[in-house]
């Protein structure tokens, strides 16, 4: 399959996400850093909240001519603007490809999109292992040659459970997790590892019809929408910050299986745009909310 | 404003809502009933809910050189149709036009937008009246010659006020009543006086965000769309059966003003698309449900 | 993957597609024949259309108790019904797989979207053979264990080659031809051998944007919005009869690589939408367009 | 009407859109120069377009405390910045409210509409005068207490009264012309004399069913999804920079009529859309395409 190029063309760039209180002169003074060392801007897209008195960034430059080596960068910046300005901030360098772990349980839509992406060069990602509760996947994960890791869980061994996978998704540097309809809930202890790095798909429009068989409820509630919702995943069941959302109508003539079908087609797409997003380190979290810049 | 024509042509119909437990044959039953009689069939359309075994149709033939005269259609329809097959059942002719009071508060979009509607012969609708608890739109009404009724609302005289309100609407022959934003919870005992004759339109995308200030919610929440949902009022605050919904994207970069500003055009079409399907009688209302024919 | 269940519950029915002139009774008439024959009735859509005063219909019925045996119910209804009545009419069998043949080139995400909901089990098909007109999708038809056949195009073999595409799908016993994006014009000759069963997926929101490029074309003329539709090929390029269409919004800030990307979600599942439409047996062509039944 | 507040707070802010060949550092200088002279920048956004090698930006900033007095600011952004770097570009002032003429026909929903907003005070605009080249709408001017100017046009008298309507734009002080509905070609002289400041609402999505009949040429190609396109005009029909576009379902069940009653709701919302975006100057127009800022 190495026969399939990927869209992208790839350029060494570095990528700063930056948040912090809004005062005048930030983005003067960070484009200015940038300039007088050199570092060619080819993405700059900023966003104040006004209401929360924040300024949020990301701006991405091309390494080739910076004047500061890559591996200075971070402690430059944090002493020349990020330590005077209190800014919350992130570096990341175009040419580390991060490494995705993808839970999964029966249904296997998210699953097989992931992996044809995946496999079609479209992502620049690594998926070293699939995480399940269930084995009925296996051979979608050995189509693919992805290892494939078997964790039942009930009640007793739950916690047990989390442990092992934790040590295997360290093992293995996973830098994020991707839940592709996975049925299980992750417990607060798993959470807090993995901190705005568990992406979710929840099959409706959240916060309509959290927690379970949301299309049993919209069907009962009788609405004329349908929905997914990606999100981030916290101790909080389906109340993460939202990272993208979509819809498709319905009416009543959709039985519930109906609506279950219209809505894979939702959950596969939204859940892919949401973790291209991650990947393209486009998403900001701050207060429960996400600036996803475009 | 008599220049502006109206773009449907006049036919005299008659229309059928029906519906009743489900068993074989009913189409065929109805359709040889108005096939023998010479009615002419329009439009007809049927669903049948298998999980709840309930038969629903809407059906409407032209009068001309039906054997039946419209005052014996009922009658006839009950006895030979209707009964023996437990049908509910109701009888519209389409040279009846509706009467239609509105029910309005401070903001101005969805009157407008209803009366532009009205005054440009968009809809086969009387508006005798507009009711509200605020003087603030009485120039609007004023504008396009609609008898403006002022109703202020405390919590003391709430009960009375309804009660003058219902005595109005019954003296100016209401049928139905649209609350373009009226501000206002009406009581039970006035909701019962309207079964399925109340439309409301709700900020947001239910169940999502139900009560008040709808577009402060979403933002908090940080949601990617936000939606508008015109219902039936019943008892339930904003749990009434939907008639239609729309929805539209927002991201971090709106403010709560600006999805208010964004939410008004959903808000105005989502409640025009509603009152033109019950002007239609395309709506069925069962368990609190609707069938929206097309 | 036999372990991977299908949400469906098979039910052994008859699916008759009919259209004809219109006139008084057609309905009562089709819902008596299978009402007096002790055919159950499931579905039943119908369409008038008033400007060409044509009839459609799609009426599925249980096998099960129905008085005339499948092998004989064309014959009794083209006598007693279809004849009488000028109708065109086709009947199918739920229990007939339809065999599909996928035509590819070299982007894979069509061919992936189709492939995962087959070996997922979500659609009632069966798919014997991919031909290519490139060798490079050749082990993704090889991970999902289906024949691949290359059959390279030039200017002079063309002829000989879809010569050698025909006797195939006539071997393989095909029914219908999806091209997932197959970047070869087929000829005339071919066209007619499947007539309305070629299922094209086209880049863009035809009419805008036929032929060659279009999210080229779209980026140049500075759209807001870009579509995919999927249509029955015709001789005619891009101009057979629409089946499905959906589009999402651009900008100023999408690339043409950008517009390629997105794209690529919109043509899988508008194409994966209509191929399931043609499955189902819910499309009927008249006069280069469709009636798609719900 | 005036008891009808607008949603807005005035500030007093000057609006900067430019655009220039590309550069490092042009954002820098723009900032820094009105970091430096203490201008509160309370919007900024930006945009490259790599392939053009173009930079587009819009940015806003309070007045109050700024150290240029609001009649120098453009010769010294001209002097100190623009020339250097080889820029176009416009300055506006958010206290100088724009005046708008409406041009209209026959179909009074886009007239209604905008006339609806600027009575409830949702848009900063002056609306002095309408032109109409019939006499249909002159009571809706009159209930909205806005002159109207009646110019029948017929091919021997066209460039006459267009030159008189030209010379009442100008005694008038009409920045920009809003052809709600218009069904008159207007000439390239009469264009040329508002270059970029016509904004027209087409019935169709663009580029697909430019001319006449947008709906009935829909109807008959069988398209699954109907759109309307607000657009710059030019002196080529139908072939200015797109502003704003969107679009709605249709399927087979949909007469002409139809149609055209779909098409109404979105004409009116893209038009407005689109005149908004104009009144915050937030549309920037380069080689035939627009970048409209969010």
């Amino acid at each position: 399959m190495k026969t399939i190029k990927p869209l992208r063309e790839r350029k060494n760039t570095a990528i700063l996400l930056i948040h912090c209180p809004d005062r005048q002169g930030i983005l003067a003074t960070v484009t200015e850093f940038l300039n007088k060392n050199k570092g060619n801007i080819i993405y700059l897209d900023q966003h104040v909240d006004r209401q929360e008195k924040t300024f949020y960034m990301r701006v991405e430059w091309e390494l080739e001519n910076f004047a500061i080596p890559p591996g200075k960068i971070g402690e430059y910046f944090d002493t020349l603007i990020a330590s005077p300005l209190k800014m919350t901030w992130k570096l990341y360098f175009s040419d580390e490809i991060p490494r995705m772990a993808l839970f999964v349980s029966k249904m296997p839509h998210c699953l097989f999109d992931i992996l044809a992406r995946y496999t079609a060069g479209e992502w620049d990602v690594k998926i070293p292992l699939i995480i399940s509760n269930h084995e009925l996947l296996k051979p979608v994960a050995e189509r693919f040659d992805i290892d494939f890791h078997y964790f039942p869980v009930t009640k007793e061994n739950k916690a047990e459970q989390e442990q092992k996978e934790l040590e295997l998704l360290k093992e293995k540097n996973i830098d994020f997790v991707v839940l592709a309809r996975y049925m299980q809930i992750l417990s607060s202890d798993f959470v807090k590892q993995f901190p705005n790095k568990i992406i979710n798909i929840h099959h409706s429009f959240l916060p309509a019809f959290a927690g379970a068989k949301p299309y049993h409820a919209a069907h009962k509630r009788g609405v004329k929408i349908i929905g997914a919702t990606s999100h981030y995943v916290t101790s909080e069941l389906d109340g993460g910050p939202i990272i993208e959302q979509d819809v498709t109508r319905c009416s009543h003539v959709d039985t519930i299986q109906n609506l279950i079908r219209k809505g894979r087609d939702l959950e596969k797409i939204v859940l892919s745009q949401a973790v291209y997003k991650h990947l393209q380190r486009k998403i900001l979290v701050y207060k429960n909310r996400t600036v996803v810049f475009n």
